[in-house]
């Protein structure tokens, strides 16, 4: 007979800095303590931009479902990961993309340092894998320490917040950073070698990246183990990515559109996170009391991240979204109408500059040359030439 | 046998503004001069709010199905009526509804001294209607042009965008301001002595304004009228509003939704409005072959502005709008169920503070003590202790 | 033989709203009881408006001196007095004159209820001078608690902060509320009935303004009381404003320029307001170990509310500023010179449209007609048409 | 005897882009074509980042003094380089630095690839230096249409308007790309190899910059050349820069402080322009009656790019800047004071949340541990912490 169980997620908060009238950033932090070390230790993060707020309701409902699961690991929780993003307004929506002083991107400014690695495969070349995996974490933590202690010239705003996040996740085998897109359908950034752990999602689209560290918490968390793994193999040791001490997988997880809180489909979202925590074994269901959470049969399609092409907008004007997400879009179909009502009469003469316009028509359509998957569009009808129109999967492959 | 028609709108520029580059501001206006008197003039309006562009496409496809209409009376379309915050982009999102730099409410910003009514009542007191009728006009524009000449102070860049809008409104009898909600259903506002009226738009839900200027377009061009009409009341001579002279309406007519473009959607809404404009003779269709619009049948709803309520939040957070638009709910029943994840594991003990703080629960629900009628709701999920979540009819009646 | 005093300010912390994460807005509060009752209470607050940050370095500086001076009477002092406004950046500038989201300017929120006073002065129009003071106090707190009370349709967010801070502003007989102009001399808005006092001050220029409220916290502390003098008046019974039950006087005084701390400045205007606390009895300085502070020498200004004018921008631009403040300006001298580089070499023949522009030269000055004295400027040299370039007295006489 | 020149700038119109109402972007261009082919040829842009417009005054003045000058080049000036920017008010300020959109910054948007080098390096590699120079900008000229001409994928709102400019300044030899610090003194960015260059203009301080392309202007110019002659040098050729075909000079001249307007300080910086201009031949006076530019004596400071230091705030507050620009700071004496009102009061006890702040003092020095020369602070007095507060000279000599 099984007892109720009621895992109790700690609580505890982080600072993260301080405004202007002293205000302290804090960030709440959850954490369980399996005291167990039979499967990955596991990291969660939501709500670093600050217009993509769905991850806590995501991580509520993780925290209510984990309530009564047999959990084998350590599991640390962080809703509101970045307060200064979370708490911006200009007008009516939530300005949180970037740092409204500086414009960097709050997911481009964590931290590795390429450097590392060379001189560390070569120390640990013939260490065994529990040394190497215990050591390389340290020496990751250590670089993140020395960058919070910097005590002469300091730190930005958003590297302080990054920082901390940082050292939250490189104590987990597991990271999983939640986000949203614009207007969007469900999407998943996962790492190259890690494309297996993709269908245990219940998400239909993955990117596929490669090793290139680009300032975000997914790269900032495998690319150094995955540039470890490469050193190590450039010297002639061979290790599998996602396994023993390389058991390291990252995902950003784009939960849909920004602005918006669904209990509902965050319930979901966590059912799907659980499904791959469950096959990673950091939650089991040996007990027949508990649940069990599979992923959902769907098709899975993949696109390699140099083929997740952005669509700029050919001119201004106001645009009628047309193609459906996660739909292939044949060569030829719109993606957008849009609309121009200054040139509305006009094309049959000149306009006031007195020249002819060649694009002086009312509506005017975009479309590619090929088949696409739609993902995600701008979030607002109103745009400006280059303003990008929509992500579209240009090249994909059954998963 | 008829002949196809193709009415054919003047396009024309109006500068309204320069900016610091020296770019000037300009508005397209397309006119439709019929030539006739049969009926009352048309002027319509769009997105004098930056981020409320459907008006733009229901002009588009007013200008399309006019085409081929039997116009009797001028009609005046201006989209992009302006500019500047047409085009002001914060993040992702068009900061439209106030100026940037004064955060003045764009539509706040018309023109109506009520010191004129006395005196004009008083002096055309036994006047024949029709002179009533244009030389108030005339006063009306008058005062316009006198703001717009005033060469030693200056008017601020929403006055003179506003008074060049009015300037065209004021030549015309029946005004339609197109808007949007943030979030919202679709609804009309209309002057209380033209309730009528509202039935022939393919609107549910009305709000009935009295005779109170508070800066905005649809006030600016009724009130005029309607205090003239109560002047002569007060005097002892009788007119009816919304006939002969004072034969002059204007609606707020909100359509749905900001930062949203849809063309389909678009042509619904200009059939409504020419529902109502058909219902006003300015299109007849005698001719078999022409259209004839008629309202939709649907029960209407109204009620008075004073019962037209906001609800704010009672604390920050996150928020899961439950409440439907136009579905009536009950006492008791909750609009919105706001998630505080900082809260999550702290009710039952005590807060960072030490103090064990009465809301500390991660969900907390909103609900009101009567019946009400949800008509839009905030465009975020983030909100701040005291942001506006909702605006229902607090009371109402069918139409 | 002196003792060294050492007045100690107790802080408390004040929590006035909420943000998205559920962070709590605060307001420290500093106040000093003085268990005396010889003279008029003092309330001082600054930061209303985010980027006017001075007036916090003057309470530091006022809290200093106090430490050593011989206090009569309570004072309260609230530094950062809008958490929101104080911390709300957009570029490197703090965007702090109106609440982002709405747009409403945080110095419009505060509260008067024109319709309490007639009751009340028909109530007390025999009443003895002390119950009309103290049941007129209560009158004015009881309506802001009922404000504050309203738990249905709730407030918004600048109300709640608004209201909080005019709670405890409503307990004290003078009110000061230090602000900034944007790039400004130092000036203060005085009721009319409180000329003589403006005098005790160490600025220049004096705004005097009538009794008509209009948000602002000065006119929400000092329109009461001068509301309830006149409905004695018109009762037939004369109070003097400034004495006895109405010896309540409001102040917004002007620092200088935004976006600026300096402590030096700060020390003497906190000595300036000290002159005008000691003229008060406030504090008092009969033993010799203490500093006596007394107003400078100068020729002081004053003008009307109605004569104090804003300049539009006739143009859209790139403004060299040149009236100097406090200098009288002559009619005809340039206020500005406004850099078109649009029309460099243009004025010569037609515009790129093709059409001469009159005011199509690279340089454009603007003057007035009469003598005025200019007080504060815009903060950015970039100017749409129809931006306030300045703010200046049209009439004036000395003070 | 002389006769009055006057040199006459053809202007014309280039077109950037098209904002949401289908307004168009446009540039103003200036430009002179000398007929002859002296002197290297000259590309001065302004105003890229919104809020720098002091160059635009500048371009004015030398407009106005070189009217009468003896030209021997071809010159090019481009004044509110960037439209978007240049217009873009949140509250009285100008946000400026970046996209609103997107937050990447507008000089960081210029287009360089690495990969063209060696191959021309090593087609080109016995080429006489007419053709290598020749066909060498002929292939960065090709780049840039190419990249204009995608009409896939398109380019977004700032690569559009940057590659515009870019295609203009390719096209000179000499490049000057007008900026302002926030507040600030006057510094310059050159390359390293151009310092000699540094001395003919009146500024005192001079960043000297590597062959690192990082997307701004001055580098996008200068860096395809240094990288060819380093590509050459690897081949066994020897090119020296700043000679012959490598005649290529790129300097970012930074006027001062952002958003403002004066025009005689503009015209000194003009006079300055023209004293680096005729040191290289691009003006000439042999002619008694022209005047003659030749850099002020001063003492001028050099520092290398990795020794120009940011120092971030170690905590939020309200900044009062006490170290003055361009004087030597020693090690030790405060940048700033920063001041913490909540603190007041609060060090001799315990904080709010029950624990002993180490900072908790009001006034808070930042100093650093060696001399450094101050040269530019941030534009507001309230940061959070982690904004930037001083960029500094941290190791600097003299030129």
């Amino acid at each position: 007979m099984s007892t109720v169980r009621t895992n109790t997620f700690k609580k505890s908060i982080m600072h993260v800095g301080e405004m202007a009238s002293g205000a302290k950033l804090t960030v709440p932090v959850y954490s369980f303590k399996s005291g167990k070390n039979n499967a990955p230790s596991v990291y969660v993060q939501a709500n670093m931009h600050g217009a993509e707020v769905q991850g806590n309701a995501v991580i509520f409902q993780l925290l209510e479902l984990l309530k009564s699961a047999d959990i084998q690991a350590d599991i640390t929780f962080v809703p509101y990961a970045n307060p200064v993003a979370c708490n911006h307004k200009n007008g009516e929506y939530t300005l949180g993309r970037f740092d409204p002083i500086t414009g960097v991107n709050w997911n481009r400014m964590y931290h590795f340092d390429e450097a590392v690695i060379a001189p560390f495969a070569e120390q640990y070349l013939h260490a065994n894998e529990a040394d190497i995996c215990a050591d390389f974490k340290k020496l990751l933590l250590n670089e993140i320490e020395e960058k919070l202690d910097d005590h002469i010239w300091g730190l930005t705003t958003g590297q302080r917040i990054a920082y901390q996040l940082q050292r939250l996740a490189h104590q987990a085998d597991l990271v999983l950073d939640l986000h949203t897109g614009p207007i969007s359908s469900k999407h998943l950034y996962c790492p190259e070698y890690a494309q297996e752990s993709a269908s245990f999602f219940d998400i239909e689209h993955t990117i596929l990246i490669p090793n290139g560290f680009d300032g975000a918490m997914d790269e900032a968390t495998f690319c150094p183990w995955w540039s470890l793994q490469q050193a190590f193999k450039g010297l002639g040791r061979n290790f599998v990515m996602g396994e023993g001490a390389f058991a390291k997988e990252s995902f950003t997880v784009e939960l849909g559109s920004q602005e918006q809180i669904d209990l509902e489909v965050a319930k979901e979202d966590a059912t799907s996170i659980l499904s791959y925590l469950q096959h990673k074994g950091v939650i089991v269901s040996a007990d027949k009391s508990l649940q069990t959470y599979l992923p959902k049969e769907m098709t899975r399609y993949a696109c390699y991240l140099k083929d997740y092409k952005a669509l700029y907008s050919p001119m201004g004007g106001m645009v009628d979204y047309l193609a459906e997400f996660g739909k292939p879009l044949s060569a030829g179909e719109p993606l957008v109408r849009i609309l121009r009502m200054d040139n509305y009469g006009v094309s049959e003469g000149a306009n006031e500059e007195g020249e002819q316009d060649h694009n002086s028509e009312p509506l005017h359509y975009v479309s590619l040359d090929h088949t696409v998957l739609p993902i995600l569009h701008f979030a607002s009808a109103s745009v400006n030439q280059g303003t990008e129109l929509y992500k579209v999967f240009s090249k994909y492959f059954e998963l």
